[in-house]
């Protein structure tokens, strides 16, 4: 058992803009139909792989993989290795990831209007 | 020149959802690097097809075509034949699709916020 969890976050590194417009950055990090699912799922609490793979929406595994590499990247989370030993880690939103939650919020806003099978607690 | 410029907005079809989450299904539809540009662009009052192709992005025509199409099919813009003939258009954002803003301004305000190359007047 490791004696301190250290945290593995990486600085993120500096992208090339495809244009000055704070949207288009976000998009850029996270205009796909996973990344921000996988961020609800840590807002949710989940923190290990298999949680996220337990997820309604059945996310694959090489997806989920490449998605939690592209949160440390860019700062959005950081992982902490388990205290189960071997390779494990435990992923958690740092300040950078938890300032998405107006983002979050407003589309869950928008969908639970605009789509009458969606709701709140859907696990 | 139309007597009357009829719009031409689709009833929004019916949708297999990934899951209940309010947030999946709006990844659904608009969980790409592209879609919201499009809409961001609407809500500047962008209108026409040539007024897309010109934002500094520069999205490909075959993607606007694709995703002018989808804002249709889910009633989140409608499109007016333009006033000088021929098979032109313009697109205008519904109700719905109007919604959109506090997503669209929390993503703003998060790109401002941690991207220091972004800035709301960036044409």
């Amino acid at each position: 058992m490791p004696k301190v969890a250290a945290t593995q976050s990486k600085k993120p590194e500096s992208m090339k803009l495809r244009s000055p417009c704070p949207v288009a950055f976000m998009l850029d990090i996270m205009g796909d139909r996973w990344t921000l699912l996988v961020i609800r799922d840590l807002f949710f609490g989940r923190s290990r792989f298999k949680d996220f793979t337990a997820s309604p929406e059945g996310i694959p595994t090489n997806i989920l993989s490449n998605r939690l590499e592209r949160l440390l990247k860019h700062g959005l989370a950081e992982r902490i290795p388990t205290e189960d030993g071997g390779k494990r880690f435990a992923y958690y939103l740092t300040e950078k990831g938890r300032s998405l939650r107006p983002i979050l919020e407003a589309m869950r806003d928008w969908g639970l209007k605009w789509e009458t099978n969606t709701r709140v607690h859907f696990k």
